[in-house]
């Protein structure tokens, strides 16, 4: 998909014609991350000339834009002191990030032509195990002392802003790098010249540990409204900060992580957090068969019903009731499925809370009774009217269905608060998992309700 | 839950006490969000003192972490000079959301307090319609005009930043309020005290339209990492911004949504994203009973298959195929909801693409083939040995789920490629839906199976 359908074509022309000046002023005027689209959407020839183009620190910014293939293609193709000059100038996770996309020999390369104390951060960053806070932190950061002035303060972020990712907050530290305060440059702006950091800063800081889960820290964000948020290490030293933007992009994939947990694809996180492409259709297979054959097997629990009915084998209607099996499971399963999604989602956005359990069951089982009752009617002059069966079957087909839709939400309302009671993440239940619970179950109310009607009433 | 356990049993005691001067001091060192907490947790008569011991400056922040309910129940509570002291400080977003929570007659009074311009502010600004970008937007922006020198924009955003929702972003506007361009507080700080704003301000802006879509404004802000988007009017005049951490809870709503929408609740985005307590039972009866509905009349296709097949009725082996319908169907739309949640997730994640679609359907029929040969040998081995059956039943239930779990990874990514390619949005197909269409062509595939293998190759 083309992005900007009107200003590739007008810079391939530029391209083509060898005008390079035009180009760069071009480029000047946009957002890098405009330019990070038109790089992408030209591809690896003209794209890569256009990136070559670019002023050192405008090539930087639109690296961090860029998606992770397209960087390696790009640095491949550089001699090793230009990656080092633009290593020198990315966002320090943004390198880090780089740095664990590439060859470990070409790294090598890169790295020697840097200065000791550069290459010792990209290592450590690079090393953070993936998923915890230190895997997406920065290091360009800006620190004060609380003992400087306001005045010095702003002296010392107006000759270090090149160099940081963000100088909305300065973090206060002590001589050992320990945390001791923040301040915010809104607040530094409106403070006395004169006034010193630590009369002004804020002391009660929220903040990440090292080790914590990515997801947690970017909920932290979220919930405190932050720009940034500091990460201390086990002896309380600043090691680094998650800014607002990243915490956005770890939403956005924990909450599709959300979303295959909640299609039943595994029940491991961290295994369903992997990008699509990475490892083998074998690997695939092995998360996703767990959940199915667990299915499968709970399904198979089903058996000693039909074998409780097996009487009615003999009986004439059984051969059409075979039919209406799989007719009734299809709405049980889907009204579960509505009923479960809804619950998730009202936790999740805390609309809900485990509290409200009578007052949700009672407002879903209503939900369900209503439901029951419309897709009862339907199925029963259906059945009777289309299907041209007596109106004692399309009664239990009608019977059923009104009895599964209110089972099926009382349980995909059930389970996600029990669940959310008892401290368990309700968005690790899946879909088929309600799915099959109201399946199983449903088949006892259809042969229990054909027992009464057909054999009992009529029999 | 609880979420300051050690905190709210001391504030108790000391509300209790009557120390309202330690309490203060209590509550000065504490981030606005935490103290909303602490209110929340204390319940309506405890929580109601501590957010009358606050400043009036520290009582606006606490606002806007505050639930809706909660915010309703202290304005109503205060004397209306109070709320309207209240709204001023406020930020105007916020403020024009608790003006649409309160009663018209409420409004009213409150505003009769304020000043005229400030009480036209929260109208017009109460006034857009929802799920747009004006009724999100905030108007505490600070604005320069394009002659002003950097020294007199510095001096100029420090008597307004008390009032301003962030000064990191300075919007320049000509007289008429057109926009013109933008600058960020780093660049100011950067910039010689003497230049002009319209020399060094940026002009490529990324911008929103007032009746613009929420999510997409929501998603420019994601996509160019920023920390507030200018909203102009059809005339190109700047009326509000949007702030970063607003984006975020619209992407947030806008993910669970996503959920609803793939657990079949509705096709009708704009329903599925109201909160859970809106409307009564029967709206949410109106709005899931479509696609129920729906799903019930396509399983309904399947009945022509059962009847091509009735001469089956006859059959001895009939009775057990009844049991193992239900059986069969399960892995079928369990597989299918696996692999369309894979697939909505990594278009989603921009890690699959529309030109991608013949490596993924070979990457998902592998993915199936696995997945059908590891479950369609238990279900053999299963069938044969625990149930008894004979080896020709026992294969015909194999063989369906190899076939099945084959075709429900076709189709469960077939489906959401080809909506990406026709420009309908993948999230909107939900997983009842691909387990339906599994579901009707898996019986045909398991009773052509059963005719081949038990009637054709043995009788």
């Amino acid at each position: 998909m083309m992005r900007n359908p009107l200003l590739v074509p007008d810079l391939r022309e530029l391209i083509q014609a060898g005008e390079m000046t035009a180009l760069r002023e071009f480029m000047a005027e946009y957002h890098p991350a405009r330019i990070a689209e038109v790089v992408e959407d030209l591809g690896s020839g003209e794209g890569d000339a256009i990136f070559d183009l670019l002023e050192p620190r405008t090539r930087a910014e639109v690296m961090s834009y860029l998606e992770g293939e397209t960087q390696v293609r790009l640095v491949e193709a550089m001699p090793s002191a230009s990656a080092a000059d633009l290593m020198h100038l990315m966002s320090h996770d943004e390198r880090a990030d780089l740095v664990n996309r590439l060859d470990d020999e070409r790294v090598d390369e890169i790295l020697r032509r840097l200065a000791h104390a550069e290459r010792e951060d990209i290592r450590r960053l690079a090393s953070y195990e993936p998923g915890t806070a230190g895997s997406v932190m920065t290091t360009d950061y800006a620190t004060l002392r609380p003992d400087a002035t306001v005045r010095e303060a702003l002296d010392h972020l107006r000759q270090e802003a090149p160099d940081r990712e963000t100088i909305y907050y300065s973090y206060v530290v002590d001589k050992d790098r320990r945390l001791l305060g923040l301040i915010s440059l809104k607040n530094l702006l409106l403070a006395r010249p004169r006034a010193r950091i630590d009369e002004i800063m804020t002391r009660d800081l929220v903040l990440a540990r090292v080790d914590e889960d990515q997801e947690s820290v970017a909920a932290k964000i979220e919930q405190y409204d932050l720009i940034a948020i500091p990460v201390v290490d086990a002896a309380d030293m600043l090691v680094g900060i998650v800014t607002h933007d990243d915490a956005m992009d770890i939403l956005r994939r924990a909450q599709t992580t959300d979303m295959l947990q909640f299609g039943g694809v595994s029940a491991d996180r961290e295994a369903d957090d992997a990008p699509y492409w990475q490892g083998s259709p074998m690997g695939a297979v092995r998360r996703r068969i767990k959940w199915l054959l667990m299915l499968f097997l709970a399904e198979n629990f089903t058996y000693p019903v039909f074998q409780w009915f097996k009487w009615m084998e003999g009986d004439h209607y059984y051969p059409a009731l075979g039919f209406f099996t799989a007719l009734i499971l299809g709405p049980g399963g889907n009204a579960g499925s509505q009923s479960v999604g809804t619950i998730i989602r009202g936790l999740a956005l805390d609309e809900i809370h485990a509290r409200d359990l009578f007052r949700v069951l009672l407002r879903e089982v209503t939900t369900g009774l209503l439901l029951g009752l419309s897709l009862g009617s339907v199925a029963l002059f259906y059945t009777a009217f289309w299907r041209w069966m007596p109106w004692d079957i399309a009664s239990v087909v009608g019977l059923t269905i009104l009895g599964i839709c209110v089972w099926a939400n009382l349980i995909g309302s059930l389970v996600p608060l029990l669940a959310r009671r008892a401290g368990i993440d309700p968005a690790g239940i899946s879909a088929p998992f309600i799915s099959t619970l109201v399946d199983a179950t449903g088949l006892v109310v259809f042969y229990s309700l054909a027992y009464l009607i057909l054999i009992r009433l009529h029999l």
